[in-house]
């Protein structure tokens, strides 16, 4: 009898979850490199984290020979997110997913839960299981409506998603596991078995801290990468360079499909509207990744505020509600596309290679990338190549 | 011990399938009572499934004292529909809804499973269980992705909602038991448990055939009634003459909450655009039954073409799609309005009181009913009090 | 030589604009009728007028045989709509329609001009002249960039269309002539050569006040009215009755086309989103009377709210927005329902005939239409015939 | 007393449209400096009239020393495109921008006349003299209903926009210019004013086609780019290397502000849903460049396809429609990503210097890019920094 490993609550804490990462597993974050997309700088952990109060867990299911999945699990904040609500917004950039949750959080302008990152044909046992520990939770006795955000990509090639083996239990792990502080990234939770532009993708994350002057605001991103394309970083033509690209010839039937889930935080008092469009903004990062967004890829940016200000009680018949001017978006936006970039660099940098399913799937090949980073001016010491001023303070 | 009662597949067929409904509910379709809102005519079932090829099947799920729930299946023609697709939009008029599926509908124009309705903590079982029923069928061993179709309303009032009693039983139940032919209306299926205005709500269906001179095509609609406002009837002001209604003085936070599930078929040659508009104009329907959409109602309409020269094969790389024109629209957005009012008045007039949860809802009193649309002109011989001239041929 | 008649600003302030409209028009408002659709009371006008600050105003363009058009303008509040913005939203409900502005509305969720409305081919000129006049206005001297929202509807069969006949002339009279207090309704402004229903149909508007205890606020809507379908009112079957409707077998051609445009304003603090769901719930009331929302019916909805709270300086870095819960909009939904529903009404009530390019069209017969009220049991005592209690104070 | 010089009709055509362009102007387009995004090949022209069928014209209009704007125009065929349809769809990217015509094209998933591009404040006049225009033509004296599709961008900087001085004749000139191939780029039509990234910006085109074993289809782009943020091309960060940038600390209030509208091309047999899915991905080749769509940037996309089996008549009650399966578009919307990036490159790189309005504005100084382009590896021999394979057959 083989016993699935789920890797979650107490383990992750000890194991998998912080950073920095276990140094055997010979992977670095990009910035470690020298991929610093970008004028503005990271926050402490250069991570979704860095936006106070948010959390992240994982639980990570390895099983027998094909089982190579997980969850991973957003806290908007250290409460209950449905008696206690952030403002919300979902961005469909390419609707061919499984998303669930998505029209009332865009018509209510809330969340109402914590989000889970899951494999596709998961996503609904997840949801289900996520509803049951809500109801669960204290001061829900009376809760007969409720609305999980749960969202997907698809691991199908490591992992056999037919079964849908992920449930309560891994559920549980990932929200129990949830810390602030550090991110474990790459072959992790709901990146277990995620592949992206051939290589093994997963989870990746960054942040950006605005300067004083522009309002001082942090936005953290993170990813589940499982998308396509043709890899760039920062522009170097890294896809092309090592022979693996989208639409190549002799790479039957590679389209670039696949998705990514962005999961966007941000502690500025904006609300519905203006997450809806720092939402879209996630997606011109994404284009700087080299995808575009092939019709396969369930391309999702799920957006939200913690602020205290913007936030409600579930009961609350007034909102407070004092928010920025549409003005003092634009930096936020720069941000956004800044870390969205940052974290789906980490999400392949951080990932180590899988086998499940009788695939292997390697890792980027972090030398072979040096070599090209190199070649165009990425990495070296800072102003020397790329001329920069050094970013903006 | 207790067993839950599960009313499908070969107990549906002979029991509560079928029209006339048996005479000892009491119950009668609205247009037997002379409400026959708009001016084509239905079709030979006054039903969704008079749109050729389209079935439908119910599970109720009766069990103790506390669960009032169901499940009811639309299966768009008599094939897989996965494998063969039918173009489908969905409208969400009111995004309060826990609805699955909608991105993937709207991003790739096309629905790929068959539409459940349940209750609202049920769908992501009811969703897991569709796809395990759907990833078992010849033809799908590859498969790994795949997007259900599920709506919900809130039976909470008088279904232990908090449980999620739906599962897999039932869903197999309500598809096993989907056929072609009149449909069971009121407390069935995803609408056992239902209230709409403060009486028993449901299932209703309707349908409307355009003149020959207008296309001659079919639009069949299928509702899950469970919301608020102030009832009319073709106008009568039903909910005020019975005392009944939304925002009255004396009714304790009655806001007309609830949401309804329109479920719109058509024969006629059209795809996702114009299926949207379609789905659209369902809305004026409800408006004209006494719905303001409240806050708290998730309104959603889902229509899709089953006409072949629009369907198509899933791995098709052309489309043929010759379809209607934008202006033959115009008489196929008529019936959608008229078959979705009556289909509403249906669910009423049909639906049989209910007890659960330690609550009793009463069904709409028809007699009551009936001396208000007589107050109105409504119900007379034809023609008589309205001058009409007896509707479009 | 033929001079145009502009009747406006001066002439418009002592001839037509106010209520009662001059009695010799043998027309009266719908709810002289005993139609007064709905469960809540009008405010002190019955009109848009009635959300504080609201002002609109009206250029009437009758010129030699053809010309039959004009201007209707709204102002958000007494001062400059572009220095100091209301939250805003637009709904489209059936694009069929050159509105003028709507993208920009609502990506910044805000107003920056006075709405006007006019003929279709007429939109482009009065949006080059709301602007000029805008420009010149004290404290705009350095504006480089302003959206004006210009809607309209087609006044073609009795309009010289073609002539784009509307300039700066009629625009600064309609600007001008605008006050608070009664409105002008019917054959006015924009709604001078316009039809509905095939009758005359043109400006018409109407308001609803929440009780206190559902807030207190105050819905007002004004509609141009110019689309068709199968006229009801209070669902009594008019259209039927009077034998003139769409898709009738004799009437060559008749689809029910035609547009409308509907503006509403509320006092309640609501901002873009809240904006756009209320904007969304006219179209019920549109239902109402009767139409499908034809292909080539171009609908829109533009909904602000002036609340002083939810108002900001173009240059505001910050917004208060203390703003209602969503839970708070459903009164306000029901609101705009019937204020959007008696607004058309009166529209054709109080639409006097006219006569231009060689057509004449009637006004609905009000006689008539009071027989067929009376077959249905509308416009007798109060809470006779529909045994209301009365409506909800 | 001064003239303004329209440069339009007979002038451009031996004057300004064509390429290679004139050789004293210094300027090269991207490719020449070895900068060609992406995996796919251009087509004969690299530009939008690559796309059989699609005719640009300008007129630049240059006068005293405040007047620097122009409008360029394309026709989507060779005919009328009010009586030969073209489906269409516009995508707002962000729609802090006037663009005349979005509802109408999305709701009826068509086009039905040229496209103009013009300055911010211009487009309503330009609007109304399209109109006019258009209403002249053969075939068009029945017409009174007619939505015009205009963009713009401010080129408030170098133009004194509030004059608002582009009228019929510009108008004109640009259509009646209009012709394939060649297209000029830079500070030509409503290029002329514009200002990108701190630099002179313009119009520019790109087209990529397709290898026959993905379909051999020709995407074109063309943009007028006005907007800012932190330029890269093909990631060499020629911004911060120029220290021009948005954000940078010592430049006032510099906020990467402006807009640019993507006017994208295809001979795909494609219609309204994934033109609309089409135009979103232009945004992902936006993103590349260093935009990050900033609050006040009005970023919008208008893609048709031109392939005669999608195209109709006004009239037609049935349409054709054979048509691309969604399986089909990836290659495209990799082809669509490409061509944007490098149409925005070309639109800076062709760009004269300006000055008006008492202000100049400098060309991208090219031989400093160059310097930076070959520090990141870019421009050299084929294939040598890159490791790139050289492209897609």
């Amino acid at each position: 009898m083989r016993k699935a490993l789920v890797i979650g609550a107490l383990l992750m804490s000890t194991a998998t979850v912080g950073a920095p990462p276990p140094k055997d597993t010979g992977r670095q974050r990009a910035r470690e490199l020298g991929v610093s997309p970008g004028i503005f700088k990271p926050g402490t952990h250069n991570a979704l984290t860095d936006v106070s109060g948010v959390r992240v867990g994982h639980a990570t299911l390895i099983s027998g020979d094909t089982v190579r999945t997980g969850v991973t699990a957003i806290l908007p904040h250290e409460g209950n997110a449905y008696l206690e609500r952030v403002p919300a917004a979902i961005h469909v950039a390419n609707g061919f997913g499984k998303l669930v949750g998505s029209t009332q959080v865009n018509e209510l302008g809330e969340l109402e839960s914590p989000i889970l990152l899951t494999c596709t044909l998961c996503v609904w046992k997840a949801a289900d299981a996520l509803v049951e520990w809500m109801l669960e939770q204290p001061g829900m006795k009376d809760v007969r409506s409720l609305n999980p955000v749960v969202g997907e990509t698809n691991d199908g090639r490591l992992n056999a998603i037919r079964t849908r083996p992920v449930g309560a239990k891994e559920v549980r792990a990932a929200l129990a596991s949830a810390t602030s502080g550090p991110v474990a990234e790459g072959s992790v939770g709901a990146g277990t078995g995620t592949v992206a532009f051939g290589w093994k993708g997963g989870i990746g994350t960054s942040s950006r801290v605005l300067p004083r002057r522009l309002g001082g605001w942090t936005v953290g991103v993170l990813v589940q990468s499982n998308y396509g394309g043709v890899l760039q970083v920062m522009g170097a033509p890294v896809g092309q360079a090592l022979g693996r690209y989208a639409f190549k010839q002799d790479i039957e039937a590679e389209r670039g499909d696949g998705s990514i889930i962005i999961v966007v935080a941000t502690d500025a008092p904006i609300t519905h509207r203006n997450l809806r469009r720092l939402a879209e903004r996630a997606v011109l990062g994404l284009g700087r990744t080299g995808s575009s967004a092939s019709n396969g890829s369930g391309d999702y940016v799920i957006a939200f505020s913690t602020a205290p200000q913007v936030r409600h009680a579930w009961t609350a018949e007034q909102l407070k509600g004092e928010e920025l001017g549409n003005d003092a978006l634009s930096p936020l936006f720069q941000a956004v596309v800044e870390a969205t970039e940052e974290a789906i660099y980490n999400s392949l940098f951080m990932a180590t290679p899988m086998s499940g399913n009788g695939q292997t799937v390697e890792a980027l090949p972090l030398d072979r990338v040096r070599d090209v980073l190199v070649r165009h001016g990425i990495g070296q010491a800072p102003g020397a190549a790329g001329g920069s001023d050094g970013g903006v303070k």
